[in-house]
């Protein structure tokens, strides 16, 4: 009875999905590390392009560089001016440095955004699936989640939405590509959302923001590009991290972009600067920030996600599972043969196979699949995803 | 009315503070920026020490090194091996990995404890004069701050602190080397403290924790050492970070210790490794973790800094200011000659001088000097603060 009842009752919750890393780790304790197919975590295998390195080495050998103190909250002025120009390439609104505020990672920006414009209560719309950590960063804050469901292919159900906003209705949150379906939201599904929001913003006297969460904006195949939130909602906010596109979500580095028609644009920037001052994030880290502005254009090397993705959809479709192939990211959500998709997960583990029950994502009656692992292990997993389907046929 | 109400609030609290730097911005545009002497920021001079360029540049350069993915929450292992070995040098108790988490700074990690601990509306005891951050972390968490006097020369006064715990106590935080007074507790006070915590924590059946945020502990002056409060007291937590004693405060590279004593252990544990991640920090830096194995005993010339001191407690008591003497930190927090500090700043700042009124951290009637700048810096302002004590003379 020592921790906060809260906390107690989070690890209560969590803790079957640690039990399973635990089994995992037995697995391969018992069977070798190569024996065991972890397809349970976001974590790219890919090491970061060479241009990091030399980057990093370049900015280290500078006797004059200002790498590693204080600077101000928001960030160096010219990492935001960078990334102000890089947005600029893509968006029909114009940034300056100020719309940017440099985070740890997307982690720390989400809650930047959510602590500035959350009063306690408030509630915030989330399209299901989600990413897991939505419903803790909401409550860091006391906001509220109201969960909606989506279409069979995972695009936004407008009507779901438009019954879910009342005049609590403080925002709604999207990732896309979507973690863990690999959805990309179309220039269209925006525009339709944005009207939406327009609408009852103007009903309710206050703006109803539009979250982008999209650390794999730059991971989609088949030369998708990921619309702008920000060309479609002046009311918006982009969060974004390096952490996969440069492989380097150990580091913490990501940003907050808001748009510069925003409603009551500088108190909100300034709440920004503030939150991330007050969360002790404090800033980004420094040196990472003063690689960014050489490394915006950088991205590992998409092919190799892709040809991951079409060996485990091919592969998964022939024994029969039912699927929807991702846009983007490196996640894979089919739906599980029965409807007890924490069952069938563990039937998975039978066969070494480690991957996330749906459940845990807002989505029941499916998987989640990880495949930012080698095709060796994808290969090697295969047959193991045949024999537990097989029983289902 | 975009932002949430607490946090328009906060930034209008905040403004003039924000104010006096855009001033301290305007003096260094029409005075020069080498006519304007800042004291407002403990941002450090100092370059990190030598080995910390050479350890990176070494991990850089290993091509097996896994640097820059996802870790344990609480950090890898062998740098939690590294701190908890660090810590055994120095502490009666017995660290293994387990009780360390690796932190996105100190800031990091006292919210980190803070949410671990705090149900909403459980009050922190905290002696005045303190950081200025405490109060916004402890309302992060809903935590309610009771601040307490502390003696003249800023030691703890028990009868202030038992005078303020109630059944709703949940810890005391204190700074030692403390910001902004450069105060040193004592290892009697430390077991003083103690023996007053654990008589309130058996009397109301729940421990009463100790939070000791020691961001400053190898920079003491005169041979100095600061006593453990794992030595002290077993319901204990230590927070830390490498920004001041390797000057990196913008790498956000710190960890929070817990006493392997402490009541129900594992989910306070637990508890801290879950708040590291939902608050969004996710872990620490990965590539600051990597090097601080090879980084824990170095630490910066301490002496410039004592010489600093000396500089300016000799100058500024030689011309009439009171104050007492730092063991450590580099803050100065003089009495202001008149009652009223923000007005006495300001006067300081009509002489180019930048410094932070005592209101701020809780110690109206002073003003804090922070001499992480040049030794030229301090040379050239003392005869403004000569100049400005006259008038008072």
């Amino acid at each position: 009875m020592s921790a906060a009842k809260k906390i107690r009752e989070s690890i209560a919750r969590a803790s079957w999905i640690r039990k399973m890393f635990e089994e995992g780790d037995k697995r391969r304790a018992r069977y070798g590390a190569e024996n065991v197919f972890d397809f349970s975590l976001g974590n790219p295998d890919l090491e970061p392009p060479e241009r990091f390195k030399q980057v990093i080495g370049e900015l280290l050998g500078d006797p004059g560089a200002h790498l590693h103190g204080y600077m101000p909250n928001a960030g160096f002025v010219e990492t935001r001016q960078a990334v102000a120009d890089f947005l600029n390439k893509s968006n029909r609104a114009r940034f300056t440095p100020d719309e940017i505020v440099m985070t740890v990672g997307a982690g720390g920006g989400l809650n930047v955004v959510l602590k500035t414009i959350l009063n306690p209560g408030e509630e915030v719309i989330i399209p299901k699936p989600y990413f897991v950590e939505y419903n803790n960063y909401l409550d860091n804050h006391q906001g509220v989640p109201r969960v909606v469901d989506t279409k069979g292919d995972f695009s936004l159900d407008f009507d779901t939405i438009a019954g879910a906003i009342t005049e609590k209705t403080r925002a709604i949150l999207i990732d896309s590509p979507n973690n863990p379906t690999g959805k990309v939201y179309s220039g269209e599904e925006l525009k339709g959302l944005a009207d939406l929001l327009s609408h009852y913003s103007g009903k309710f006297g206050q703006p109803i923001y539009l979250v982008s969460d999209e650390p794999y904006r730059k991971i989609v195949y088949n030369g998708i590009t990921v619309p702008s939130v920000f060309d479609a909602y002046d009311e918006s906010f982009l969060v974004t991290s390096f952490s996969k596109d440069l492989s380097l979500p150990g580091e913490r580095i990501g940003y907050a972009a808001v748009h510069p028609n925003i409603s009551d644009r500088d108190e909100i920037i300034g709440g920004m600067v503030l939150c991330n001052r007050i969360l002790g994030y404090v800033n980004a880290p420094a040196l990472m920030q003063r690689a960014i502005p050489y490394l915006l254009d950088e991205v590992i090397d998409v092919s190799v996600y892709q040809r991951r993705r079409d060996m485990l959809c091919d592969g998964l479709s022939s024994f029969g599972y039912d699927l929807t192939r991702p846009e983007g990211a490196f996640y894979l959500f089919p739906k599980t043969p029965g409807e007890d998709d924490v069952a069938f997960v563990s039937e998975l583990q039978e066969e070494n196979i480690l991957t996330v029950p749906g459940s845990g994502f807002g989505g029941p009656g499916h998987f989640r699949i990880a495949y930012c692992v080698s095709d060796q292990m994808i290969e090697r997993a295969l047959p193991g995803f045949d024999r537990v389907m097989s029983r289902y046929r």
